[in-house]
């Protein structure tokens, strides 16, 4: 069987950064994040018995070595569990620029996770589905439910997943990305969660995170957008600080980062109530409301540093297309 | 008696941020500076009976309210100690920008603590005009004694000044200003470090110091650059991560602060030896060697952000002139 899928790509509000368990792959704090409707991965995969090896195209481009083993190491988990022997042949198309802090790796193994285990004959459920991505790529297992997502930090593989808090259409929250940089990141954030615990900030960090993410669960549940905003820009430069600080330091920002929150204060200043925040990236994302994203949109159009805008509401997780 | 004292401006290795005693003006932490050879304020006092009220001129400009209360606080100090009742006639001169990064604090406040107390009829000690000059602003303690200066951070009010550690000849260490931005910073250090300990991660930075300061002072010791510029780069980004994550958050960097920064690590890539150091603002101070000064000047001039670059060398302290 052919199956094609496609996943969106999340924004967290609450970031994910460094690892409880290596091995189980347990995120060290739990995380909420919004799908977004116009950055995905789009996959499809067919197990077939004449190949001989796994092929994986990624835009266009059969993908090699390390990039290659990672999604072969999924299709093996998949296999595994569906006890089917056949190799596949998978090919993957983002609407966006790779490694440039929009979560490629989140769309692609959501989208990969539902259309291989399709194509294999599974039939797993949201939960499952979530489990799985997340052995894939951590933020992975955020894009599979529907829009405002918590991923629960769990105590076993099995309960390591995230699940939908609200549905796409609860809250007209946007998320407006600048795409200021299209380089690849010198350190990719799956290195950078490994080293995440050298940061002398990174407990102080984690102990907080409990109580950052029930605020936001409240600020959500009362569609506070105040203290909503607040919560994510706060928790962006915290994750920042820890990374800067983190040895080898991690500095994802560029110039055009710290001009781009300088505008972001000073449009707030004005009476344009947005917040921003920033992943393992240059980008930046202003969180607004829909009514304000024709202006911000407006005013990031005079800023020369911006290459790109893409407006993003919230979205359903993966589905089969 | 008019007298007239020069001061130089410090760069801290290991920064002060934060007070462990607001009312004796005691620093969360030890740290340690070098004096500069290029920037430095010169102050002529003089005491006179047919004035009124003390007059303060920074810079051709009679300043007043908050500005000048700081100024005159610090006469009433040495009034105080020296019984003198007369007025004042302050005059001071900065060969740089205030309010840019550059400790103009620092070295004002010295050289007024040698001039004023001079022309009061005081002969202080090198360790009670420090004590002296860290009342009027801390740092400024740090630009009393000569050279390479650790400041101590005592338990009385008398046992918290700057000793030097080593003479400004010791080792030929530079500190190459990279001057950004002129405008005035938003947030003064004053108020910053009232709200350091705001940032959930101050309490772990200043459990850190102690050890950072015995070991910067062991590569002083050892001339080991290398360990040295580690040291005093990881400081500086430590530091400014807490400033970032207090509330409100303190952002003294901007984009060309990012750049530069990205400069210095490529230069370093390349093999000139340089790292970098920030204080409350967006200027960069390269710290390198003497003997790549120039190129490194050659490759300031290669960026457009960089409006001025100062040159400076490890300086006497506070003199009378």
């Amino acid at each position: 069987m052919k199956i094609t899928a496609k996943a969106p790509a999340n924004i967290a509000f609450i970031k994910y950064w460094g690892k409880k368990d290596e091995k189980l792959r347990l995120p060290a704090n739990g995380s909420i994040s919004m799908n977004l409707s116009e950055v995905f991965t789009t996959t499809t995969v067919e197990f077939d018995n004449k190949l001989k090896n796994d092929t994986v195209k990624i835009d266009g481009r059969y993908v090699k070595d390390r990039e290659k083993l990672r999604v072969v190491n999924h299709l093996e988990r998949i296999r595994k569990i569906a006890k089917v022997k056949k190799r596949a042949r998978v090919e993957s198309k983002n609407n966006f620029p790779r490694g440039t802090g929009i979560a490629s790796s989140a769309s692609g193994f959501a989208a990969l996770t539902l259309a291989a285990s399709k194509a294999a004959g599974l039939n797993l459920s949201e939960k499952e589905l979530s489990v799985l991505a997340r052995m894939g790529s951590g933020s992975a297992c955020r894009s599979i439910p529907d829009g405002f997502v918590e991923w629960k930090i769990g105590n076993t593989s099995g309960s390591s997943y995230a699940h939908s808090l609200h549905p796409a259409n609860y809250w007209s929250v946007c998320d407006v990305v600048a795409i200021v940089g299209e380089k690849k990141k010198e350190v990719s954030s799956t290195r950078g969660h490994t080293i995440a615990n050298s940061s002398p900030f990174y407990k102080t960090r984690i102990s907080g995170m409990r109580e950052k993410v029930s605020g936001l669960k409240k600020a959500l549940k009362n569609k506070d957008f105040t203290k909503f905003g607040e919560i994510v820009e706060e928790d962006a430069i915290n994750m920042h600080a820890v990374m800067m600080t983190s040895s080898p330091p991690l500095f994802y920002w560029s110039p055009e980062t710290i001009e781009l929150s300088l505008e972001v204060k000073s449009w707030r200043h004005k009476g344009i109530e947005c917040y921003f925040t920033i992943d393992a990236g240059p980008n930046m994302h202003i969180i607004c409301k829909e009514r304000d994203v024709l202006r911000i949109n407006r005013k990031l159009k005079n800023v020369k540093a911006v290459r790109r805008v893409i407006i993003n509401k919230s979205a359903i997780g993966v589905r089969v297309v």
